[in-house]
């Protein structure tokens, strides 16, 4: 048993002076002022701290097979950098090989997943259509605890699907209570803007961008949502990075549909101009898609999430070490896409939104975990301190500042995106199922711990 | 004590099983599953019942002076009213006398609501600008708990300031720690199209809706915003019923500015139909400013709702009986302006909000109670069912049905708008400071028990 | 020679009192009040009638193969039809046969068109893409006065492109100084929604509307126009029906892109009601696509229309009889889509335009016709009324009216969407390269006179 | 008589190599390709050149008293400098004192206008309302040739109107078949925010931007748009500056309204860092109303031109010399607000929009003559390259260049604000009621040869 003294308890709703004690099944047990120490029980002081519920990180790559690589954070080093920055689970992605079984890629990630110290849980992707993929996708939500399916609109020859496709799996989600997922660019028009960079002989990282502009994306997900429409099912944008995106979001909100948008905190900070740093490995190592954008649509990614517009942040954490990188010296389209991010996340938004006065901690809480762990309706067993939910927890240090550095972070790749940046707000322990694994400056992850979360269907009747 | 037992209670942010338990104190000492019955505590069972935080109405006038007469429904009877469906707590408006200072204005109005049975407090209108009005901004928030002023843009000649007062208001309130709030219409149009109107001879209730056309609320709104964004001030706009100021506000928000909408369940029901009743007196008793809409302006206020756009709910509960509606007999513009509504507003919220299954249960409570609660800075007292809250709650059936009438309603007044509806959605008990008011059709409302709730400035560096 | 005496010259810019004297070689030799007669100069009175450029119809299908059969209006019926109503000349479309090459295609079509009586030019459908495509686009262009090509979003299956087709082929024509036009409805959900709704029974006519709702073509247009963004290409949107993408054509505008947007008269008169009616052939004889609208989308085609944003006006003229439209009897998808429409354009268009004052005369000669002759790059020798144009003529009766029936039309097919309608607004006389060939009621159509109207290419530096 | 032989005459419609034939009494006589020379007729080479209208600029101030001091460019300075740049008549402003009546004060204005060297006309201001102001809007559109009236929203307690005074105003106006203009800022706000910059010491010229912020005029412009929504009378906005009016205006566009925008070219090309120059007097020379904005306002202000949503272009020349700009030295809001431009239009017009790309030749025209010809009723007479039309012609050097400065312009001011600019783009002659009155840098402009020119009534019928 843990007994957290002397917090400050911060949720989606309120903050209040509060202790919380933790069983020994990894749950909370009861919360309240002066709760009473029972015997053989921990003391946590939490003197001065905010004891909020633990990140989620609802769009993780861990060990993904993409690119001709494979992401360099495992489930096992991936999960541990998250909880020494203060997030206690992920949902990460089933990705089907080509011509794979739905269910069975789902089967193998779970292999995968077994060595994660943190909860983690799926989305699976839908990458192509038949038969066995509607069968797949009843056995997953019936049986499996998946409640959402991923489906790429870009990666054109890879990953990406036509409409026709998407349709189909929004028709089936929706009649399963399983919510589509979507990463929102136009891929017909990225791949042909690649080939016509490569033609005009732009082969270099600062092409990246170039053929990935903001028109791509605002188009993806203004499709996606009509197509939503359609159907009448909801619908989840992953790292949104447009004012486009965001607008098509609030737009159809505003009609009353069920729409939400995620966001990634490294749009939030960075913009195009890291695509033309001199040195090609510090621009190749900012190549993500989306890619990084013009400063205003910064303006609309912070209005979207303190309007509540867009209700997620997630780090799409997938790291490609130096020589992973390198793949693609000559040709900018061979970068493996991805950035690490788990371990910073939390820290980037508390600075970059509580403390510059955007956020209230609150609305912190339900950005990083609350609104996610509702929306794929793992809530209120996390996302959530009150008695019965798991004790997954950060204790959050709200004036504390500290210098990132890939030197001292744990993610298992070569770099941060932050190198050099100091932060205010630092995670001074976070405690998974009810233990303190990590303890201001001490990990204490320990390989296979982490549990698979399943995530239930949503009832017909349910508003999420 | 009251230990109320069996239900599930429901907040904003959940719902789940469990019993609530009220001191003596008018608090709620305990929440939880089983909570075990203290001696010489009564037992409330609340069996297929949801437990949920009584309604806040933050926009009524009991016992007001307007248009040469006084409102029906006083402090005693609005409230008592009000606990009969559910509402636990009221926020009035202070309206000065022309002339009058604030300050000594509140100090009536504090007198009229002493007869109140449950708990209130209040807006204070600026209706002018000199020294004073500055001093007494400051007295009210400061010693008077005092945390909100109201101002109309609209009744020419009467209340209506210009945009100049409304700048001063807005400085003096935000270093004050204050909220402005408003009745967004263009008084100068309206009272332009007034006279109009009667000039060519259309003197019944159905020129009312065409002198205050969706234009002059959205015009109005629009115009607001811009001032409180020179300034940099929160707002909130009072029954909003139109798309056009629910675009505004949601644009407004999507910039990352503080702007709250209100509104009304009846701007939700009925439409400008309504105006063209044969019988005049019906036409007159829907008389109310801003005026019943086409149809199309409730989807936009359906949309604001559900995306979280337009955060609250209230009544504009204000009751003219039928001599006083015929004061306007051969002049729309001399009709009272007002309908009654407190006692009918949850029921009127369910059935066409959570029976329809546009909001969930906890989305209702949201817009009825706790965002208000927020917004207004009584939360967590007001709007919250958590230990040390007040035990202002409603036990809700959300099944049964009943049919409204004027004549079983505890309005003073002598109709209803919605007389011969059959609505799903009823407050079985309703519980103010620990005890059960309204008990299934029995109103126990002692006359004078409610209190003033006091609400406390905005520190600066809350957002809210 | 031709001189037209007496009549209000109306073109684009202007109307004013003057005569016109039309050469031998069919065209304008002079304008100017109070022109002398020459010898040898027929005498036309046009004391009372407008003198305006002869209408075009850019959009028609002239006995097109399409869903297994033929519409039945020929080249020669149908052009005559467009003499009888004012239209000189038309852009009909060239679709090549699957496999076809374009430049083989636009040959067969040219062969079709010999038989025209009015003047006649060729949109070219890029279907599909591979090296020919890229090649005949150049001859087309370069050596067949093609400057426009016609795109499908729909049509699955069938015409329907993928957007990478799409950029390609807007590359091509943005290098050649060619206009992409676009059909812009989503075809993968359109093929979806139809078998969506056959599977559940629905078959008639009124499940047309349901299989292509105004998202599908809102979504359609904006997709388009992303795409012609990121080429910076010019972009026609023909047969704008919706709201939607009206709205997307003026935001893009305002952004100060090429896009324009043609409107159909009958999109401006049939509401959705159409496809209720109880006779199936009614029903069946108003299935086109896009479909007939509710009415608020009809109110924003008038907007574009008024204010610019919109700029043409066509038919889609696609006529198919009785025994035709019965293909469709057992399953509505395959009802040949089309409806007749070139001979009552301009005095629906009058009627519904002018004389309601939504649009001045000179508006009216804008979207009929000089309008369209800029976009395609045919003026001034079409759409205008000066020295050196082509004598294609109408006269018109401002105040006149007249019934109309299909047993009085011209168009070959068996039925006229505006059976028994009474419009004002009349051809009196048609004027067609100098001569009178519709003279107040009779029509004097020579088979074969047409001539094919070459339009050159826009120069780079061009805008148009 | 005037022959102008072998240029390129360009109009609003067209471009086509022609001649022009002047008559002795100042208007068109004919025009055509090669026309022949009568004898007694001076014959102007036009070579190379482009014929245009001369320019209409309809927003002047000439000899105005402001804020305590009258505009230096008297009526003849002024439009003598408007002929060296090829602009051949003005609408000017009759402002009347306080107290004084319409009528009267235009008589005033008449007098001053008789030194002009150009043709003119008045907008007459409506500063009050009384039962004289609405008998002297009829006489000055019954007798005095006026049709248009402006009304300011800014200037509090001097020129500024409330709402009512200009609903009243705009009710009157439609009657009469005028036109209402407004200057769309809010008064109040401006009013207040510059109190609140001064209180705060902030007394130099960077706090005039600070004092009118976009969201001042979005505000206005919106507002303004409203109030005629709710009349249905046409509204034409003076100098459109910001992205917040141009949406105003393009929204109100789409739904059918009459609603028109004026920009001025300074706003194309200079922004709001010129309010930081180090000298004060640099600084001090650029305050206007309103001023200078950020950037991305002017991407709105061209993609309104381009699209045809905003329709003229003026200047606002409002001269004041270096002691008059001295006045507010201490104070920025005693800075007599005001620019010259009226010389420098039409070149940096041609430079930025056309040999930039953003504006054909025939979109030049328009937006600096046609279209203020047609709006303001004075068609064909102005505007326009056809016989019996004013002989008001420029002679246009498309691919000339030349250097802006003070010391080589006419008018009577000591700055430019494009003082060292090079534009492409020269008045090579300007022809003013048909006589060469600027001859490539020679002069000739004639004290009191300017006419005045009455502008009759909109009918109600017509749509302008």
């Amino acid at each position: 048993m843990l007994l957290i003294k002397g917090g400050t308890i911060v949720t989606a709703e309120r903050s209040m002076r509060g202790d919380v004690l933790c069983d020994d099944e990894g749950r909370i047990a009861a919360t309240g002022p002066d709760l009473e120490q029972p015997t053989d029980c921990t003391l946590v002081d939490a003197t001065g701290l905010l004891v909020m519920p633990g990140g989620i990180d609802p769009h993780t790559h861990m060990e993904m097979p993409f690119m001709g690589t494979t992401a360099s954070d495992d489930f096992y080093t991936g999960t541990a950098a998250g909880l020494a920055g203060g997030t206690t689970s992920i949902i990460d992605f089933v990705i089907p090989a080509a011509g794979q079984r739905l269910f069975e890629a789902w089967q193998d990630w779970r292999c995968k997943a077994e060595k994660a110290t943190a909860d983690y849980g799926f989305h699976v992707a839908v990458t192509h259509w038949d038969e066995q993929v509607h069968e797949d996708m009843g056995r997953l939500v019936q049986e499996g605890g998946v409640n959402s399916f991923k489906h790429f609109m870009a990666y054109k020859n890879a990953l990406m699907i036509d409409d026709t496709v998407f349709l189909r799996s929004m028709s089936r989600a929706g009649a399963l209570g399983a919510l589509c997922t979507v990463h929102a660019e136009n891929g017909d028009a990225v791949s042909f803007l690649q080939a016509q960079l490569l033609a005009a002989g732009e082969t270099g990282p600062h092409a990246h961008p170039l053929s990935r502009p903001a028109e791509v994306e605002g188009e993806a997900a203004q499709r996606a949502i009509a197509l939503a429409t359609l159907q009448n099912t909801p619908l989840y944008i992953v790292h949104v990075s447009t004012r486009e995106a965001t607008e098509a979001i609030a737009a159809a909100r505003l009609k009353g549909m069920k729409v939400y948008g995620e966001v990634l905190p490294q749009h939030l900070v960075f913009d195009e101009s890291v695509y033309h740093k001199e040195d090609w490995l510090s621009a190749a190592r900012h190549v993500m898609s989306p890619p990084f954008r013009a400063r205003s649509h910064q303006q609309a990614l912070w209005g979207g999430l303190v309007s509540g517009q867009l209700q997620t942040t997630a780090t799409d954490h997938c790291c490609f070490c130096r020589d992973q990188k390198g793949r693609g010296r000559d040709d900018f389209t061979k970068i493996p896409n991805g950035v690490p991010g788990i371990e910073e996340r939390m820290s980037v938004l508390w600075h970059h939104g509580v403390v510059s006065g955007r956020l209230t901690p609150e609305q912190f809480v339900a950005i990083t975990s609350t609104n996610t762990a509702r929306i794929f309706n793992i809530f209120p067993r996390k996302g959530c301190i009150a008695p019965g939910a798991d004790a997954d927890l950060v204790l959050w240090d709200p004036t504390a500042s500290r210098t990132l550095s890939a030197a001292t972070l744990h993610q298992n790749v070569d770099y941060t995106l932050y190198e050099g940046m100091t932060l205010t707000g630092v995670a001074r322990k976070t405690i998974s199922q009810g233990e303190v694994v990590w303890d201001d400056g001490t990990l204490r992850a320990v390989r296979g711990k982490g549990r698979y979360v399943p995530r239930p269907a949503f009832s017909a009747a349910q508003a999420f």
